[in-house]
């Protein structure tokens, strides 16, 4: 498909509610590609505007660059647009960096979700900035887009202020946005009053409405694997200025907080595997555990109290 | 080389003092094996018991297994005995781990030095465990030597007396000691005690002498890059029963303290490229950047007042 210049920029203004899809794994912990790609589409059709593949959901930092790049291919193959996608590719060492995103690139995939380097930490900006800038530079590909990653309870290295200060200074036509997993509202507001050109993403549903007010752009969320359909309703009524969006978005935050009480990507796995009836989908990669059964049945106890409807988890 | 089996038992029980070997960079940021390999032999000439390739010292997790296995390959090749390695194999990634811990023992090097999964924090024991059974089983040789390395500070995940207490029991064989670099004599002291049949490394030589009289291995310290005849000095001091032990002990923790108070890689890397004449060896990879001259200069300052010989760096 050969699209116009203008669909072209418009496609690349990634907005809305973005899903890091759940890596479903083989009793051999490889990666379980068809019911991935059935997730993705399922995802899809809840109506997920994007998905965000190799981010923290994905488990993707416990798979070597060949798995990754082996599903995405599959993925592109099955026929889900590299538009809808958005593809991790920060890793710690900068050749793996640079391999993935080239990748991602060569894929059809302009869109990049970066880490930075996360093994050393208290690098400098600037030491942080010249790990971007070579990824950038040795990709060499003008149709790169590439979103920071900002979660420092897990990478333990932020992507500050000066940092994207830097890389935008640089990069202007790159650097695009921002995924913010800090939880914290303030910095996702200093993030859209300070960089109004960059498309700024909370990484939860519950900062949602918040930012699509403030001027997000919207939110990548991971339990949007289990309710999509609960952050795309506060989308959608935002969006047509329908004065329900708060309880909309009440009803999510509701639903989210009673799965941050476990560990989100086995808590995630254990509803799919029960509502889809799907055992398979119980498995995680080491270090992760699966959910235990009593913690699964607190969760269902916890949801049975919101509007979570686990029949729309299932796949026909 | 076909060892008799006491000498081959021997020889694992690695003791003294390992250096972790830093790795020089081509201008491109690509590996420069030629000066890597000089810096090995000339470690070993100055006295060091053995060498750890790829631990933090080495940069390692800003290389990509594929620069992982080509150096090490080249190592041997060279001709330094695989006896005298320990290979840094723990990665985020599970099959990670799996190939580069293959690949190490493939190429004849038995032991291992092992980070755990460091991008997920907050695993249990039990997930920790896990990954590095798969690794051990996946690998499934016998002449597997594990050693666990803790350094909670930069991987966010510390390898807990919970957790070597089950790899112990299930992999007796396999699970041979402990790089702790903590930098917690406490905690040292802890595994001494609580494993008195593991090889405990403290992971620098401020602890060298009370580890030895505590009946610690010796100790894995990434100064002996530029003080490597420091730490012998104290071991054989202790070795031999001298009293100028503690001598000895004073004047290495009076070098290490010293550089302790740049950052330790461009610290150590400056140093080398002052005393060898060789500003190549200043590069480092990104996220780090290298040594400014100005705190270079600090630092050649507060040595001169110490015992440390720069003139000793040189390599013929």
């Amino acid at each position: 498909m050969k699209a116009s210049p203008s669909h072209h920029m418009e496609s690349l203004a990634a907005h809305g509610v973005w899903s890091p899809v759940l890596v479903p794994l083989q009793p051999d912990l490889g990666i379980d590609s068809e019911r991935f790609i059935a997730q993705a589409q399922w995802l899809l059709a809840q109506g997920c505007h994007g998905l965000a593949l190799f981010g923290t959901t994905s488990e993707a930092n416990s798979f070597s660059v060949a798995e990754r790049k082996a599903l995405l291919e599959e993925v592109v193959e099955a026929g889900i647009s590299p538009e809808r996608l958005m593809v991790g590719t920060g890793c710690c060492a900068l050749t793996d960096s640079v391999e993935l995103t080239r990748h991602a690139v060569d894929t059809g995939c302009r869109r990049v979700l970066m880490l930075p380097p996360f093994y050393y930490k208290g690098m400098s900006d600037e030491g942080l900035f010249q790990s971007f800038a070579e990824v950038v530079e040795r990709v060499g590909n003008p149709d790169l887009r590439v979103f920071l990653y900002h979660f420092p309870r897990l990478s333990g290295v932020p992507v500050t202020e000066g940092l994207i200060a830097l890389l935008v200074d640089a990069f202007p036509e790159v650097v695009a946005g921002v995924k913010d997993s800090s939880g914290e509202w303030s910095n996702t507001r200093m993030m859209l009053d300070r960089f109004p050109r960059l498309a700024i993403f909370p990484g939860s549903e519950t900062f949602l409405l918040d930012g699509l007010r403030a001027g997000g752009a919207g939110c990548i969320t991971a339990t949007s694997n289990v309710n999509a359909s609960g952050a795309r309703a506060v989308f959608d009524a935002w969006s047509a200025g329908h004065e329900d969006a708060d309880t909309r978005q009440t009803a999510a935050t509701t639903i989210r907080r009673a799965i941050d009480r476990h560990p989100g990507i086995p808590a995630q796995k254990f509803l799919i595997a029960r509502y889809r009836n799907d055992p398979a989908w119980r498995t995680v990669r080491p270090p992760m555990t699966a959910l235990a059964d009593e913690a699964g049945h607190d969760l269902l106890d916890a949801l049975s109290a919101t509007e979570f409807d686990g029949a729309r988890l299932a796949i026909h």
